[in-house]
């Protein structure tokens, strides 16, 4: 196990109606002019954006509006976020929707306080050393954003896409009501499903030696996850389900199951790339690489994926040979009706456009632990998922 | 699941050496005096007092001490500490020990700010609505005290041990470096592994449905608990394996796993009647009691228990029927040395013992969400319990 440093100062209020909570939370807050973050039509449709304006009159609060942030959020809003809060001296910022709306809002609140562009911050040019504080409304089951200092943010004009890690962004407070999920359609369901387990195996597959009371919470955490969300597509929808999909995304990526390791994250660089290339959105370009990230990496570094993939197979899919847990890994995000070769995205790829990826991939310097993911590598590892079927 | 407030402040400094962090951590929490808590010698022989001493000189901060401590703490510790405190104006309080100095700096914290006695809060006559803040050294992986905002304290004058439960009461840091695990003998080391098991059970055994994350995550918690002890007990003893089972232990009452249901608690309000009359070590009195409880509250609440348990049996002890699983349970503490039937501690233990131990169990009102335990389920609870076997 390695050293480390666990702060999660996120006050989570979790359930049924906890938007009634929000008054409360204002006023333990101090807030007086706030910048309210949100997508498009969801959050007026259930209920938050009304009840944002009466809490807001009610206490006096100043507010303004960041509206239309988009999936995969881009600079653009985070720059029109900020010259808002500069121009009206906003003092605390309230997201309100999925992730993406709850990372603008982060990045955001890094910018706001800085004299330089904001997105040099995700260039690493630029180190933010305070930030306004945020408060969080979310309404989809996947990120983990809710509570941890990471924010992700892409720059379609330069076709990037880059992420931060400040202890200063987690959020003051998360209100986490799993009733607003109950109405996400199939398709991001299953995305953040994909989500939670894909941030779960990212830290699981860690060379640190020794981590077994997390590691085997993590496959707790997973088979919670999976159990749910087959429930939830067989029809058996229920506001349980979601609640256990819910808390488990946001413990997913609280980091008090991965900060005992050096979790590895290669699958979401490439995955970058791949997002940044064809839109995917970002769980459905978590699957295609996934399993052609782990067939390398078991290649690569198998003293320290064989026991992973062990353990993971039987705990989780009751196989225990690493290349049929691999398959069933596959197999289950197929099910669900992800893709999981690369290939399914473009019939036509071509080395150019691989090349490309790669680029994207490791502008930022090599990525990866449990293999040092580097020009080379991610190429093969692209170059895996362009086959047909898993390799064995 | 039900609704729920997660805040877990406390910033957690974990791993080896990280007593390196204290400067840095007292000088963000601006001490100016400092009153050090801690019991007899441990900590001066471990190093952590000289560390102490020298960082509170380094940083031109006043130290005051409380020593002397002991398991169980007292009131009359909690008395002195407050004493001083108000004598030297003294703004934070370091508990360098186990749980019960941890405790017992916790309940000086609240005392402090408050002109009636200490002891009136454990009574429920007063509400604290300030504290002190508290740091902690942790030298035992156990209690899970360092992140939560319980203190436990008796009075022996009186005859009494009693809880409270204050979010002020969380510790503002909480160093865990559990190379000082290592030196802990046999005995406290099956204790500490005892107690995080069975602040497990207690959340899991609830009546709130559907539950399954942090079931499974529970389930997860207890087997590398488990792994680890039987490990250290048959020699194999380690930093990784002391690691994981301190992590556990911290995360076992940090309430993540826990928030989510009602979970039941009556055996640890059966279990300080047992050390109130017996002196019993905290762990080895839960021990005496659990499964007897676990088997009247099977008799009551089959709905409840009969699937809580099978579960616990599969995931943990490879069996499924009740009886044999908690057969499996007192198998397993029995193995590790300590006893499952409060006949064990007192051969010749009268009814009028009993007696005294169910008044002392009820004296607050009944406790108890699965089966709720008045009087007379106390007394059935501590008769199943002086039965030389289990029943079945």
């Amino acid at each position: 196990m390695q050293n480390f440093v666990y702060h999660s100062p996120t006050k989570i209020i979790f359930g049924k109606d906890q938007i009634q909570q929000l008054d409360r939370l204002l006023k333990e807050n101090n807030v007086s002019k706030m910048l309210l973050v949100y997508g498009r039509q969801s959050i007026k449709n259930n209920g938050i954006y009304d009840a944002v304006i009466e809490t807001a009159k009610r206490n006096d609060i100043v507010l303004y509006e960041e509206s239309g942030v988009a999936p995969n959020p881009d600079i653009t809003s985070v720059r029109s976020g900020v010259a808002t809060v500069k121009k009206h001296n906003i003092d605390f910022i309230l997201a309100a929707g999925g992730g993406s709306v709850i990372d603008c809002s982060k990045a955001i609140a890094l910018g706001a306080l800085l004299d330089e562009d904001p997105w040099e911050i995700y260039l690493n040019k630029v180190t933010a050393t305070d930030a306004l504080p945020v408060g969080v409304i979310i309404t989809l089951a996947a990120t983990g954003t809710e509570t941890n200092g990471n924010s992700i943010i892409s720059n379609r004009e330069a076709g990037q896409k880059r992420a931060a890690k400040y202890q200063i962004s987690k959020p003051k407070f998360a209100i986490i009501d799993p009733s607003y999920t109950l109405t996400v359609n199939r398709h991001h369901t299953v995305a953040g499903s994909i989500d939670t387990i894909m941030h779960v195996l990212e830290q699981y597959f860690a060379a640190t030696k020794h981590t077994e009371t997390t590691d085997y919470m993590m496959m707790g955490l997973i088979n919670a996850v999976i159990e749910h969300t087959n429930d939830i597509l067989k029809g058996n929808d229920s506001y349980d389900a979601r609640a256990n999909i819910s808390w488990a995304s946001t413990i997913a990526l609280n980091w008090i199951l991965g900060v005992d390791k050096q979790g590895d994250w290669a699958t979401h660089r490439l995955s970058y790339a791949v997002t940044n290339m064809y839109g995917t959105t970002h769980a459905y370009a978590l699957t295609a690489l996934f399993s052609s990230w782990a067939k390398v990496a078991l290649n690569d570094a198998p003293d320290v994926m064989k026991p992973k993939l062990k353990l993971l197979g039987q705990k989780v899919f009751d196989v225990e040979e690493p290349n049929a847990v691999l398959q069933a890994i596959d197999n289950l995000f197929e099910s669900w009706g992800a893709n999981t070769r690369l290939k399914a995205f473009d019939e036509t790829i071509s080395e150019d456009d691989v090349a490309k990826m790669v680029d994207h991939t490791v502008a930022l310097g090599s990525v990866g632990h449990v293999i040092e993911v580097n020009a080379d590598k991610a190429k093969e590892i692209f170059l895996e998922s362009l086959n047909e079927t898993m390799t064995t």
